[in-house]
């Protein structure tokens, strides 16, 4: 087994990793729409919203120029685009607002407060998210996730995977690299912590893309810790 | 009374306001200079350390050239003249961290824990403090500060009273200054919190400083919110 005892601080991938956001994001709006008497496919405009997530991230990291731009924006922009593409009637810009919002309304997936709750009796725990700070801070109080910090992509200026986050969490930590420990459902977000001299933990969400599904059912790297989910990394870490 | 209704988020300075630093320094450092074998006066090295903090953080201002340098940088550069200073005898390197990372284990005045539950339930709470992000971290889990998330000078490269820190967290917390409450035992934090936008909250603490206290026994200005202690804001704010 590898050696995790210098590890002080676990950092954590969100979006798929500590919450569902497609079923979350599917049901808030769907009993909202009903409310709201506007119709739509939200099936399809949340896996839609999703699968432009990285090329809007794409956008920032090919201009400079023109600023970091958080996620909140990013996600309202795409959302624009998909509600014309979707042809989704109706929409005041409060609603915008309101669908925008759903990000930080995001229920953990079942294991994740009790197990987060135990690491943190002896880690610092944070996010490591592309989510800006708001968001991140919003969702931890309605899921109840018991940060000791909100570390984002925010405040490096810098989405995942640029070597700038993880490093920059470290710093921010005052630790060294390997004694910080990046936990995601994706083993893309591990190999760019690996290579950045980060400890990984890989937990399987086989059920975040619902049907769509495709990779990350399983490890497929050397990481540190394979786990099914956040209770067995905490049994690992000795909690 | 001032309308603060509009009020999301309430940040809060943290040495002074939030703990006892002095008093835990001195109780701190009293008894492991026995296990040690140190002897010291403690209370002058800690007065003595908190009289240069103003003019340590003025030399980062002073030379931008040379990057922000954290506060457990500038706290342990400070302490190696003071140790000099004062002639104590027989530290090592290892004594010099534990005495720098003093600062980590502060303990709350006796209201603020319970006040800032209160507040938690209806606000985002957050430090602002000059304390960097590892040292307000660890406070948190050393004193059990229910912060929802960190946001310290650190993360904008500025200390307070810079425009940059108040105008930075209402930035990252999505919000318009007038939206963000300062709280502050000191008059001076307040007066550049307002000039920047944000509303105010004073609570007094007259034994900050100890018998060295001169000033911030009672508000000095036009605050929105002049308490004496955590648990009178909560009552004020509805929690």
């Amino acid at each position: 087994m590898a050696d995790v005892s210098a590890v002080k601080a676990l950092v954590f991938d969100v979006f798929g990793t500590v919450v569902d956001w497609r079923t979350s994001l599917i049901n808030d709006f769907t009993k909202w729409s009903k409310t709201r008497g506007i119709e739509a496919d939200w099936t399809a405009l949340v896996d839609g919203w999703r699968a432009v997530y990285v090329a809007s991230m794409d956008e920032v990291r090919k201009h400079p120029e023109r600023g970091y731009v958080i996620l909140d924006v990013l996600h309202r922009r795409s959302l624009e685009k998909l509600v014309e593409l979707h042809r989704i009637k109706g929409l005041t810009d409060a609603d915008l607002d309101y669908l925008t919002t759903g990000w930080h309304r995001l229920h953990p997936w079942p294991d994740s407060v009790a197990g987060l709750t135990r690491l943190k009796t002896k880690y610092v725990i944070s996010p490591l998210s592309n989510g800006n700070v708001a968001l991140l801070t919003n969702m931890a109080k309605f899921a109840r996730l018991p940060w000791d910090l909100i570390m984002s992509a925010e405040l490096f200026e810098h989405y995942k995977p640029d070597p700038e986050t993880y490093l920059g969490a470290a710093k921010l930590l005052c630790l060294p690299p390997e004694q910080v420990m990046m936990v995601a459902a994706h083993n893309g977000d591990l190999k760019h912590a690996q290579q950045n001299g980060l400890k990984t933990a890989f937990v399987a969400r086989p059920t975040e893309y619902g049907p769509l599904q495709k990779v990350d059912f399983e490890a497929t790297g050397d990481w540190d810790i394979v786990a099914k989910d956040f209770g067995a990394i905490a049994d690992r870490m000795g909690c």
